[in-house]
């Protein structure tokens, strides 16, 4: 690991994704002792995708909460961090695990304006409870409804979604009409472009089983929008298989699937941090 | 990364030799986690070979000592450290960069037991002069006589050995005959079975160089043992196809040439450490 660059005095600021992260953390702490050593005058980092936020928590005896450790030593080692929607769930601010100043980029307003342009009338739709926040806040930019379906995990790649938003959608339909109330019927949303959108997707049995329950529902097929384009082994695949009519994701991780840009939030929010 | 056995209370050895390590070292600490977090009394770690320990000097300017960094973490993480001959040149001991008690096993008593019954009538070859502690040791465990050839490094992977020491050898053979001195030719060493010993042989280009200089002077092919069988890229069949009689290494990195096993000389060095 070598700084090449005149860094003495100046911000340096790491710009690296953290997916497959056990192979990069070391060059990427080893890259902030080169820089530190250089005279850099602040180092951030800038992680589009944070690693190990989903090990929030002893699943099991013989775990270790890894995202406390993760956090630990990063913060020992840059300045600041910014990223992009990381997982924040039994964690609910970074500030939690880090003890650097962070700022959280959304992307909803990139996926919302990909969606304006490319799915007139859309139906907005969550996976599960958890994506809730995000999917709800783009419906919002959009004026769109949108439906949040239940998930049942019973292992880790074993998912049962059930959709019993479906009707209760239509209360928040910002062009609902009342009257139609009575019809609860996916009938009504046939028209409308489903977009499903999940903020990470890994092995995709969510989003698979959420595109079975809509097909059977009698919506047309979905598009699948992911903001952390994981996609394990065959995920991509077998997501296309179940019948998605189209894959998109943003760029926070390097994937054939990546339509929605995030450098220019991200450049904001890193001059908002900096500021 | 999950510890499945019953570790409350009890002695817990990490055993992880660390060639490549970037992608080792993430759940290597994130496992000393666990089993701190799971109760264990104690936990050491077991690493036949020390990673990152040849950065210990900022070779070129925006590079670091890498060395001094990765000892830091593993410090932080293990109550102790047992490893087979680290490099330790600018760093002379251990104790230097690493925080926690360590133990250093040296391979010179397995690997002179393998030459012992390998080998008759052996000449120990150090390729450069970094070897002469660990070939000179060999050498007087075996009452055989031993050189210790000099390098000039030109790059990376381009070096260039001389042999000033091939004479001089005459002088260390412990069945010299003072009358013979005179002939300072290599002739003299026509019979015994030359055998070259590095610790860490990874591009193997001085090993190679060395082998080549052996041949040239009238010397039979060399058997070539490296305590430390990294083998970058091609090295190990550059090395072959130089001209070595064999290529033979102890087992700290798993390799085909593993053939030297130092497990019992680490047991012992752990139990004198932990006593």
């Amino acid at each position: 690991m070598r700084v090449e660059g005149l860094v003495q005095g100046r911000e340096a600021f790491i710009v690296c994704t953290l997916n497959r992260p056990d192979a990069k953390l070391v060059p990427l702490l080893l890259l902030a002792c080169a820089l530190r050593d250089a005279g850099a005058r602040r180092i951030g980092l800038v992680a589009p995708y944070l690693a190990y936020m989903r090990q929030d928590h002893r699943f099991q005896s013989g775990e270790t909460v890894s995202a406390l450790h993760v956090a630990a030593w990063i913060s020992r080692h840059v300045d600041w961090l910014v990223t992009v929607d990381p997982h924040l769930h039994r964690i609910k601010e970074l500030s939690q695990v880090y003890s650097v100043p962070t700022r959280v980029v959304h992307a909803a307003g990139a996926v919302a304006a990909w969606i304006k342009e490319q799915a007139p009338k859309p139906l907005l739709i969550g996976p599960d409870e958890e994506s809730a926040q995000w999917v709800g806040d783009i419906a919002q930019r959009l004026g769109a409804p949108h439906i949040v379906l239940s998930k049942t995990r019973r292992g880790d790649r074993e998912v049962e979604v059930s959709a019993p938003g479906l009707a209760l959608a239509l209360a928040r339909d910002p062009a609902h009409d009342p009257a139609r109330e009575a019809t609860r019927d996916p009938a009504h949303w046939r028209g409308h472009a489903p977009v499903l959108v999940d903020d990470i997707v890994s092995s995709a049995s969510t989003m698979i089983e959420a595109v079975g329950l809509l097909r059977r529902a009698g919506l047309d097929a979905p598009v699948c929008v992911a903001v952390h384009a994981l996609f394990a082994q065959s995920a991509f695949e077998d997501l296309r298989a179940a019948g998605a009519a189209d894959i998109v994701s943003c760029d926070s991780i390097g994937h054939p699937s990546n339509r929605i840009k995030l450098a220019p939030d991200i450049a904001q929010g890193v001059r908002a941090l900096l500021d």
